[in-house]
């Protein structure tokens, strides 16, 4: 086999072979194929698309090319969450206390957060003492005895996707579904669950901006899932507006954990409950949607929800008291009214300009090695279509720097559009994929 | 401005400024944007395309990314003549004579050969004691004192191109029409002629196989090279069987010296003649074709032709006697008639074939460090249109090993296709854009 001859055949639009992926991906982990020629095949892809074939064997050769975690010896239908991201997606942090409190196990490898989208694993890194470089034998006890455990992904799972992808990320190669899908699904299958269920945001806050690229995705990962026997479930949920209030790390666990004292906001709630009610039917624990919405409801009601995320805080070393007394968590030095210019109503806030704010204000990261402020973020006062009237507070700027403070002020006033035409809330959930 | 941005941009289709293309040769260059990021700019203008202002601008990047040769010193309006290549092409040996006698100045820059077709300076090289690695200084003064020089190409000259060139090569992405153009005029405008004529090759011997490229190539560089000042005619000529009847390096020199004399088979002498009418319009030598004719006609005639080969090859350190009696360059140690298994007429004789068993025999290069064998190759006595009888000698082959004869003889039979028909003599110019 020679690389050139590989890359032509996908530029011909002709179907690569397994036998063909697996080489190519041998060869690009061994350094034989180089940077120069997988750019190139990329590039191909981006224009010509992979088969669902093509997609499956790339992800079981992404999959293979490190270790697999074995997760065997936990009894049970084990369910593992992954979010394609957005701006306040606080779902995963909800869902801990939820899942484990019902007592399926969920066993969750996160990364961190890049960008505009903040990532579970800092989110929960807010909390002083919370440690979340577990070893694999550690995230396993974990899930035995408390049924839950999140743990950030470490460099052994999926090399190649690893490779690949800082590859793609200066090649213009990102925006291909295929290529996503498998990335995706090559780390998740790396992580020995047994079943997932994918939360594929799509909107302004998202990584796809369009539903159908979305739908699409979603397919795709599904169809990758279940053809290689790991039960998936994909939800297209809406990140147009950021989801919930809070945007920013501790403000989000925050949030979080009044979600699981029963006061979390209903567009949150509906994604919340959505997420939880499909990972119950995928770990086979209720039979049906109702059945899990009753099951979901009196473990929040009930107060084990609350109490689940606390001792799952504790497992992992992290002080609690700041999550018992949460606005100990919340210590901007700074906090800003942003007070709305016009009368109306809300028609659409514009989530990446959100995210964008937070990031400006020290919430999250441009580059891989840039530091957090956990304290500073975003909250939202007034959502799509809440009525306001000029001089009315749209939302609160947490920060610590007067200068960082007033370019978030100017990125949030740009994200709202405010008119007089009243409209409804958004539909949260777009579409159910299985 | 950032590469993976620009990368993008071609993705979708957009046009790079001048600015652009500018910025990412200098850095490509300098070593900042790497081959990986280049590889897939590349496979996205493959699949995209670049407008034409957008293949001057990186011709023009490309020709100032090393030296370019000050040929100011020459009088007269400076030739230059280009080949895509083909099997059996020597057209370049027999201008040196006719142009040269005409007294027209002949600057040629030439590379060596690759694959199934020969170059220019290998077929020189068969003759004992020619030298290639002329310094500029003596390429300006042998045009003054002879009219002609040929050179091998310097490193120095388009060096953008040179590494573009090999990354293109392993990366598939070798056959786009304006990286072709550019990559070929780049070169040519280093040179410093005023005026080149560009023989455009098509069918199953040249590197554009279908005539619909050939064109759209030479109207890509005759509009490179008008829209840079320097008159560009292109000539699209039929490479589909062998041109002429020898192939291999000392044989078609030899055939070369006999189409000087005036005994050059009837194709070969068409775009002979063809090109050096254009080469003496361009130049502003003739105001006509006819004219032009007439005068190429009388410097065979009257031996002048020959006389100045004579002259060009001794001016380089090439042993003259060997074109004067050139049947001592024909010295392989095996010849061996290819015999007809068929009666009818030469419908077909695929010259990829014919140029690969030259190959076979060691007459070319397959990887560029690969040495010559000079003294192999093909004569063929049967071309296109031709009536033979099962048992007649088809062609013969001339080779110093006798299992690369055998494997030759297969490649030459399977490249001729025999049949009933009676077909006319194929058309050799096919096209001139100017």
């Amino acid at each position: 086999m020679r690389i050139s001859h590989l890359i032509i055949k996908k530029k011909l639009n002709k179907e690569l072979t397994t036998e063909e992926i697996n080489w190519i991906i041998d060869n690009y982990i061994n350094g034989k194929i180089r940077d120069y020629h997988m750019s190139a095949l990329l590039m191909a892809v981006c224009f010509n698309g992979l088969s669902d074939r093509e997609t499956v064997d790339l992800t079981l050769a992404m999959r293979d090319s490190g270790d697999i975690i074995d997760l065997s010896s936990i009894e049970g239908t084990i369910v593992d969450k992954h979010s394609s991201g957005g701006v306040g997606d606080k779902v995963s942090l909800v869902l801990i206390g939820i899942i484990g409190a019902i007592g399926v196990p969920f066993a969750k490898m996160s990364g961190r957060g890049l960008g505009h989208t903040g990532g579970t694993i800092d989110k929960l890194e807010s909390i002083p003492g919370f440690k979340t470089n577990l070893t694999v034998d550690e995230f396993i006890d974990n899930i035995k005895s408390i049924n839950v455990a999140i743990a950030g992904q470490t460099s052994d799972l999926a090399p190649a996707d690893k490779k690949l992808y800082a590859l793609r990320d200066v090649t213009g190669t990102v925006d291909n579904i295929s290529l996503i899908a498998s990335s995706i699904m090559s780390k998740k299958l790396a992580c020995g669950c047994d079943a997932v269920v994918l939360d594929v945001t799509t909107g302004s806050g998202a990584f796809m901006n369009r539903t159908e690229d979305a739908i699409e995705l979603s397919k795709k990962m599904v169809n990758i899932g279940n053809s290689l026997g790991k039960k998936t479930i994909a939800v297209v949920t809406n990140m147009d507006e950021p989801l919930g209030n809070a945007v920013g790390n501790a403000l989000e666990v925050a949030e979080a954990v009044q979600a699981l004292k029963g006061y979390g906001p209903d567009d949150l709630m509906e994604v919340v409950y959505t997420i939880a009610e499909y990972m119950l039917i995928a770990a086979k624990k209720t039979k049906d949607i109702d059945e899990a919405k009753e099951l979901i409801k009196s473990v929040i009601d009930n107060g084990s929800a609350y109490n689940k995320f606390i001792e799952f805080v504790e497992k992992q070393g992290g002080d609690s008291s700041y999550v018992r007394n949460y606005d100990s968590l919340i210590n901007a030095s700074i906090i800003r009214e942003v007070k709305s210019e016009k009368s109306g109503y809300v028609q659409k806030i514009n989530a990446l300009k959100i995210g964008n704010a937070s990031l400006i204000l020290g919430g999250g990261r441009e580059e891989i090695e840039d530091e957090i402020d956990y304290s500073v973020g975003i909250v939202i006062n007034k959502k799509v279509a809440d009525s306001v009237k000029t001089g009315q507070v749209i939302a609160y700027i947490y920060g610590n720097d007067e200068s960082k403070v007033e370019a978030a002020y100017k990125e949030i006033i740009s994200a709202y559009e405010i008119d007089g035409k009243k409209i409804n809330k958004p539909e949260m959930i777009i579409d159910i994929i299985e």
